[in-house]
């Protein structure tokens, strides 16, 4: 007979969110930990740390990548992953990415303390800075491993004080001279499920506890940067003016329409980042640099809003004699979960009492790109009031650990495929 | 018969400008020299220092006002001033406020050289902080010659590091308990006439030498708050959100608005200075702080222009729920010049065949506090393309030169009345 697995402790997935919450450059304000500073690099210390613990092999890649290997009983069979990040963005929460890391942690000494060891490897993964804060790109680490992040591209990805990303990891001791074995072929992982907060209240709202994802929507990112010409505020007539930030406002404005009325209720389109020069109170601006985050399941139709931003934004720079650049950061596929793994995830929550629903995500995630080389599903928990990227972001520790039982039992079926 | 003055010399403004302008904490891009930091430190000392040289008795106030002090016959009588300021905005020129400090220079020079001590003393004084760019308020030092910065405002004016002017001045030393005796009565200075760069393009444009100031024009400052919903940018539905930044994007081209629609041709309004919290390319902003540069020759219109603008933010404010609070940092009157000086500028002029038209001035001076104790006026010298605040700012030196000799003729004759 089947040895059974136990629940999910919500204590100790609390224990563990707090203690890796600890590591925090803005105690006074949310939550920071960027990639590779000294909160994130001691929160790493830890997670790695709790992963021997726990039996697990550790190991890290070129990239940074950490894997926490639970050992399956047949060694060639390909590996079945979780994880998600536990890097954050400025002022942010203690949930988004570390459920997803604690809940595979809490799934490891589930089946340690039920003495079950399924076929295939387990393994839990912190990927590599999921949020762009530092390169301004995110999912480095599963944008390597979907060989979409070579060396030399590492090595052109500079931090706002001009570190490059290779320079980094290379200074912190990481194999960077194996950079280029870090990307997986398709067949080498199984199968990908990563436990994460719903960031759109939507499982709030219905009153559900898990969410099913159908589609990873993706982002596109802009960066545009608007020239015109500095010079004293009191001093330059109102129609003499070549202001870069009113150019960069009417033009926000215009991303802002795009987004509100596109056809599907998937499209955002956001300006979160903006640099002035000189920002001085009495000086006209003369310059702005400013991102434009779009997101939409289709890829079609992303592309095409970008494409009207780009048109307004020339035609707004001719009207007010300023240079206006776009740049392309990145552009990247929304990616459809594996119907087969969503099925098995929707039998485990009729079979834990659990309460679903079909749902999907906003927001991007390293599963976006490990659905390049391997099926991936996504297991959703709510985020009271669809808060995230916030010091308010709340998810209650009961009902990750509610998700999690479903994690647990959708990883070891795949796990004795 | 009376002494000749000679010729100012171009060469000398020269050398003294481009000595001054090495003390820069940005020599790869303009020149920035913000109060009390290192570079200003030293420009001051090297000014005090080429004062003395000149024969000059030197002195320095509770608020950082230096004053060199050439002697006139009659100790008794009230002096005359001239002079301006020394500090810049960021990634600014070498013309702005230097160029009526040399000037000053040259003045005492040539009346040394020609052997002339006239009845007045006359004070070439250095401003603390004409600019506003460390403690977000312009013209401290002559803010409180005027009697409108009491020690306890001082102490209540901080920088971004959070220390206040007051604990600065007194940690560099200045007589701070003599706070309250900076401040001049009416009488005290018998006339002040500053010679300053033209702002705005108008003395190229007309192609004249000399601008005798009409009217100083001053500015409102606001200080917008903006407060919102900080989330997620892709997991936020457009209709969800309470985007904090896109409601300044508003707000700022409707204060623009107000600016192009204005009866005058002296209005102007600028948005110089953002800060976006949490500044992330992946976040809805939560909070936006901004500034509003409202500037007018006439007080009424000026203040009516900031009502206006207040009620839009409110309306904005509501429209998108987000929290909009807009704080009066100042709201300076705007300053005539004293006709009578204005007149010994035009004749002074006409004598000497320099070139001149009456124009009025949009950016703020010392001169317009200086102007609540004392008649004030002020020399306009051109600057090219009227750009100024800007790496580019730029006037021939030979053209300082000459209004240099406009001033020397002009301050002798105030001296001898």
């Amino acid at each position: 007979m089947r040895k059974a697995i136990g629940k999910a402790s919500a204590e100790k997935i609390r224990s563990w969110l707090e203690h890796i919450n600890q590591y925090n450059s803005t105690p006074e304000f949310g939550t920071t930990r960027v990639l590779f500073t000294d909160p994130e690099i001691k929160a790493r210390a830890y997670v790695k740390d709790e992963m021997q613990q726990l039996g697990m092999e550790v190991h890290e890649d070129a990239v940074g990548n950490i894997f926490g290997i639970y050992r399956g009983l047949e060694a060639e069979a390909s590996p079945v992953w979780t994880g998600s990040h536990i890097d954050t963005v400025l002022n942010a929460g203690m949930f988004d990415g570390m459920s997803g890391v604690v809940a595979g942690l809490e799934v490891v000494r589930l089946l340690r303390e039920a003495g079950i060891r399924p076929k295939r490897s387990l393994a839990v993964v912190v990927y590599t800075s999921e949020e762009p804060t530092r390169f301004r790109l995110g999912c480095l680490g599963s944008r390597a491993l979907a060989g979409r992040l070579a060396a030399t591209e590492a090595a052109a990805l500079y931090d706002a004080e001009g570190r490059s990303l290779y320079e980094v990891l290379e200074q912190l001791g990481f194999p960077v001279q194996d950079f280029d074995k870090v990307a997986k072929k398709k067949g080498e992982v199984f199968a990908a499920v990563e436990l994460h907060i719903d960031q759109n209240g939507v499982l709030e709202q219905a009153g559900q506890t898990v969410g099913i994802v159908k589609t990873i929507c993706a982002p596109t990112v802009l960066e545009i940067e608007v020239k015109g010409k500095q010079s004293h505020a009191g001093g330059t007539n109102m129609q003499d003016r070549h202001d870069a930030y009113m150019a960069a406002c009417e033009i926000s404005l215009q991303a802002e329409k795009l987004g509100r009325e596109s056809a599907s209720e998937y499209t955002t389109v956001t300006v979160g980042k903006m640099e002035i020069v000189p920002n001085a109170v009495n000086v006209i601006p003369g310059k702005v640099v400013f991102s434009v985050d779009i997101r939409d399941a289709d890829y079609q139709a992303k592309n095409g809003l970008a494409d009207k931003l780009k048109e307004a934004a020339a035609r707004i720079g001719r009207q007010r004699g300023v240079a206006v650049a776009v740049r392309e950061v990145n552009n990247d596929h929304p990616m459809p979960c594996a119907g087969s793994i969503r099925e098995i995830i929707e039998t485990k929550c009729k079979k834990l009492g659990v309460s679903y629903m079909q749902t999907i995500s906003g927001a991007f995630h390293d599963s976006m790109l490990v659905g390049e080389f391997a099926p991936v599903a996504m297991i959703f928990v709510p985020s009271h009031g669809g808060i995230s990227h916030s010091p308010q972001e709340w998810t209650d520790f009961a009902e990750i650990a509610a998700g999690t039982d479903v994690l647990a039992a959708t990883l070891l079926e795949l796990a004795e495929q």
